[in-house]
């Protein structure tokens, strides 16, 4: 039966700080760390095992993979690393953190960011110190400025299509490590979420989530580990 | 320019005993993270960087090459990982340490081996509590009981050639965590090293060598990082 299970990363340092991270290639925290070593304790503990494994480039979520791999006896399993996988990219929010952007852009303004699909983000300034656009792991990418979670999921879900279905559809147990918008994206793809509801679902770090599917790819069981 | 560095993993467990480890699935000791961790700092600070690496499907050399990177920032960079980059399979003396190959077997034996390009150990028993043959990660693979420094060199160098060497050509920037036997294939091949002086080439652990080479990937210079 083709398994699929996602984990979102451990906390990072930003996520500590409340400051919004997006493509800022921001460092697991200790917490983050041992959040993503028990998940492989977890997977191991409950029998879980795989035959290859996706990822973003991001810091954050390739070490969350090592880290459970490692836990797994598993560091030799195939890796692929790929930017469509990144968190959403939160343009001008980057580095702010809840109150900064509270106090730069009001109440109100926030509320229609957080409660909407489609709706980005002004774009990161020309001047940001967060600007990742002319780094070399993004050669050849249209590195966005901004995304709505719209955005985020119109890359994921056709990467989900292009590599991670056919890795499924061979009957490989696939493990994707990596943000909590990109898997929303997966998830509101799998488990057919609307538009509306699929913003308000929040996704546990470090908690894996299993999706038993059917040989036609369509989901027969949805869980998180240890709670089967 | 392409370029090659070649580091051998750090110290592992078993190094530590001195016990023959070959392809049993042994970590990195203290030690050996400590070694890891100040090879990606002294690459960085030397500045060195890569567009892809390589490494053998064993812990230690796959850890070595993950703490590198870590240091460097780079853990984005893609990771190929091949059985053929493993350790020289030890055989019968798998698990063993030098003073019990010693008691088991006799000094004037244990020069033999030491000092001989193609004569193997013994073959690994059939009750081994090493046996690797059934482990997943060696599907499709005719696992060896045992090899001479002559059959690690004749995987690791094709291997060399088929996917390390076009990488190089396409101009990447390479580096290869791997092991003292699978890195003396490549250094003899590329160093032109006779079989009387591959036996005898020792490679430091976790102190990067560096191969600038030509375009048709002769060598124009060889060192070690920081040694330059």
């Amino acid at each position: 039966m083709p398994t699929l299970v996602l984990l979102r990363h451990g906390q990072s340092q930003w996520n500590l700080e409340n400051r919004f991270t997006g493509w800022w290639d921001v460092d697991l925290s200790a917490a983050g760390i041992e959040e993503a070593l028990a998940a492989g304790r977890l997977l191991k503990a409950e029998g879980f095992d795989f035959d290859c494994c996706f990822t973003s480039v991001l810091t954050r979520a390739i070490r969350t993979l090592h880290l459970a791999l490692y836990q797994m006896d598993r560091l030799w399993l195939p890796v692929t690393k790929d930017w469509r996988l990144n968190e959403r990219h939160y343009g001008g929010l980057t580095g702010l953190n809840k109150q900064e952007m509270v106090e730069k852009v009001g109440g109100e303004q926030v509320k229609i960011w957080r409660r909407s699909y489609d709706i980005p983000p002004p774009p990161l300034p020309e001047d940001s110190p967060y600007d990742v656009a002319g780094d070399r792991r993004y050669t050849g990418v249209d590195v966005p400025r901004t995304e709505s979670l719209k955005d985020t999921i119109a890359r994921a879900v056709p990467y989900y299509e292009a590599e991670i279905a056919p890795a499924l559809a061979a009957g490989k147990r696939v493990l994707v490590s990596a943000h909590g918008n990109s898997l929303r994206g997966i998830i509101k793809y799998l488990s057919d979420i609307s538009d509306d509801q699929i913003v308000g679902l929040e996704i546990p770090t470090g908690k894996p989530i299993v999706y038993e599917l059917a040989d036609d790819l369509s989901v027969e069981r949805r869980y998180y580990v240890g709670e089967a």
